[in-house]
């Protein structure tokens, strides 16, 4: 049966003798696989029985019960419509992204922590998933230890120390959903203890700077070079954030002298170290570098993700804790949420224990690496005099623009390219002090749009503003 | 090859060449699965190497190397032992459930909020799994929507204004890593729009009512009587927390009279109704209480839970809010955890549209009902001036004992007999006002165990205490 519903045709299958049954779940189906989109009107009530050939009194019924449920909704004037589903809300920033520079879904995505999540491993997170709830006691179904699963942390504690050189016993690991609320977490108990500042890096992700602040703490705020942090001059805060393996976004590694020296400073003032170490496993040129973790296990909060290797919908991380620490914050993860989900735990405890985690990290690996590769080979080509740094690791990279040049016209014309880019700017946490840059985010498009945006982005940094919507239009396709 | 670890044989097949990596795994197995249990400790490097003919280097190697994983912990003095993966922390007392009495486990468990959960439907659940992963979009593993996916919402909508009488629009539902966390967010939320005070009842779980203490509101306590809490006791407070389809635990329903009251007092002074709505679906002997939030939807704050319907393990609780709060609560979340893991949210959605939620509670509420009536009979028989009351529905009822008993002495009696059962006052808010109760939890106990259960708690309660422990022994089993 095909309706005509303002204009657009409801295919609904009505298949039997149940008119009123068939109709209600035909139409419930339509709108929530949104073959009929949200807003849609619907036929009166009078022309839709007309159509179907049954009694109005039936169809306002269906109507009736499926604005109770919730599915569609009806004004006044306006009759009856398909429901708002996913009315705009303020979406939070991403962790390591960042909503889209204009509000507008451009074609080609180049942002930072946006990820094509077409190569996640359902199959074998599947099986995983049923391994792991075939072997799960009953007990496991219940309420658990707000630390997360033995499993998980047993396995945790094995790969961390393996792959990032991280010194655990699993009984220093709180799982979180998410490491944005492992840091909410740490940043509340270290404020319940008395702590007023903490210290991060002047170019830092906004959600893990909301997530610090939202508990009351203050910012100092430490200026990056090409060794990373200053950790020297954090000497008036009680704690600092890092970004070791890969300054979040400009780049560098922490390098050993400033290691030592945060070392140094935490065993000195009894002050500790948050390392977040969001994309630690993917270094392409040499071996990883190992967490800061290692150097002072006493001092520093270890902060991991499965969002970087898997996918940040699973919302799974974890903190590794100095001893001291893991009860008042393992509290205060009870008092949040109790513990995290544990299927998902069981899980990633298995996925992990196969080796489906290392082999997915190793082939990711392989595939971003040739991102990169493909990034300074397009900028040396339809860019040339724009340097790109922070290349080593993860899945982003700095391009310098010329002094003079200005951030948001560069953002402008990539947008007029129908390129997705930000400046360095917003990730600025006092001021943007240093010359226009973009980051430019290599993990977000499809393999098949990838190298267009980057020709399209390189041309349109290049070009001059008053020609770039014309050069754009020609570019290469 | 069968290795002697201290009098404990160590069972590790060594297949193939490479005996450094294949003793490796085998002992990481073995300590993963529990075979070696943490604190076992292990034959010198020396001895084992002799035992599998193989260098005492290499076991050293071993040992160092799952020592740095976290398998092993290394002493001076006690050797290599396997590492305690599960050390004694404050585990926080479970939602509408509690610790047991004494901290040992008893064989006989009648403990409210404790559930067996042996009849999960794990092969639904997977199946629901496949089906949604299956069909989610690449975009659905990646950051979503504070308030949770979309296609939850939807199913939560219709379910619940199916089920429970909910007013719901998908928009204004916020779904959370349980309810405990829910009431968590509502709280903080409360409290930064200036509320200082919320009304609770007099008997409440402490898990909730922390949730709401933690973010610094003050409780005011509402008496209960047979037609539910004293709704018109909370004029100085800003809200109160109900739980109007069953009171927890005492056990009556709110009646028409005191919710058309507490609609009032909300609609005059502002204020707000949070309805715990955690074991609505279970009504046993006619249609289930429908919600107080159809009463009043712009003054209650609904909060349900798959904590009972299904398990709570799985971590998932909802909010559906006055639609003025929706965004501050979205916000309050995602400051917590951007989101709840996606793709639980995806199964539940799958499992209620394909309605094998709607049959697992149909199942459950026979299950629950029938032992319900074996606890009515077990009393009439076993102890039989003792009333059983709040039975009308959920998972728990209300011994009242002979004034003058002691309630801890009961507890202690029927631990005596090897059964966990709790006394009313474990749920007093202010001081235990009433006389001396037991809140016997029907849903916790295995089948087989149930009956010995309910017989050996009848005996312990009404024998005298000097006798109870002999009488005990011989009750039938």
């Amino acid at each position: 049966v095909v309706v005509a519903a303002s204009g657009c045709d409801l295919h609904l299958d009505l298949a039997g003798r149940r008119v009123r049954a068939g109709l209600e779940a035909a139409l419930r189906e339509a709108v929530q696989s949104g073959r009929l989109a949200a807003g849609t009107r619907l036929p009166a009530t009078r022309v839709l029985a007309a159509d179907l050939g049954v009694g109005r009194g039936t169809v306002a019924e269906v109507y009736a019960q499926l604005i109770g449920e919730g599915w569609l909704t009806s004004r006044q004037g306006s009759g009856t419509q398909v429901a708002t589903t996913e009315a705009a809300l303020p979406v939070p920033g991403p962790r390591h992204g960042s909503p889209l520079p204009d509000g507008r879904r451009l074609r080609y995505n180049l942002l930072a922590g946006h990820r094509d999540l077409s190569a996640f491993p359902r199959a074998g997170w599947l099986a995983a998933a049923r391994k792991a709830l075939a072997a799960a006691p009953s007990q496991a179904l219940g309420y658990g230890d707000p630390r997360g699963r033995g499993e998980l942390r047993v396995a945790l504690a094995a790969y961390l120390s393996r792959a990032r050189g991280v010194r655990a016993s699993p009984d220093q690991i709180v799982v979180c959903t998410g490491s944005t609320q492992g840091l909410a977490l740490v940043s509340q108990v270290l404020r319940d203890r008395g702590l007023a500042t903490v210290g991060v890096e002047e170019y830092s992700h906004p959600v893990l700077v909301r997530a610090v602040t939202s508990s009351g703490l203050s910012l100092l705020t430490l200026s990056v070079d090409e060794s990373g942090a200053a950790v020297g001059s954090a000497s008036d805060a009680g704690a600092m954030l890092l970004t070791p393996a890969h300054q979040f976004p400009l780049g560098p590694a922490l390098s050993p002298a400033r290691r030592a020296e945060a070392a140094r400073w935490a065993a000195h003032t009894g002050g500790l170290i948050i390392e977040d170490d969001y994309d630690g496993e993917f270094r392409y040129d040499r071996r990883p570098v190992g967490a800061l973790q290692a150097l002072a296990p006493e001092h520093v909060i270890y902060v991991g993700t499965a969002s970087k290797a898997l996918a940040p919908g699973l919302r799974l991380g974890w903190l590794v804790l100095p001893e001291p620490m893991v009860e008042a914050v393992a509290e205060a993860k009870a008092c949040a949420d109790l513990h995290t989900g544990s299927f998902e735990q069981l899980t990633l405890a298995e996925f992990i224990r196969s080796g489906a985690y290392d082999r997915h990290i190793r082939r990711s690996r392989l595939v971003y690496r040739a991102r990169r590769d493909q990034l300074v080979a397009a900028f040396a080509r339809h860019a040339p005099g724009i340097p790109i740094t922070g290349i080593a690791a993860g899945f982003h990279a700095v391009a310098t623009l010329p002094p003079g040049e200005d951030e948001h016209e560069a953002v402008g014309r990539a947008a007029a390219s129908d390129v997705a880019v930000e400046g360095l700017g917003t990730y600025a946490i006092d001021h943007h002090s240093r010359g226009p840059a973009l980051v430019i985010g290599y993990a977000a498009a499809t393999d098949h749009a990838y190298i267009t945006a980057l020709a399209r982005l390189g041309e349109a940094i290049t070009s001059r503003p008053a020609g770039s919507a014309s050069r754009a239009r020609t570019a290469p396709n």
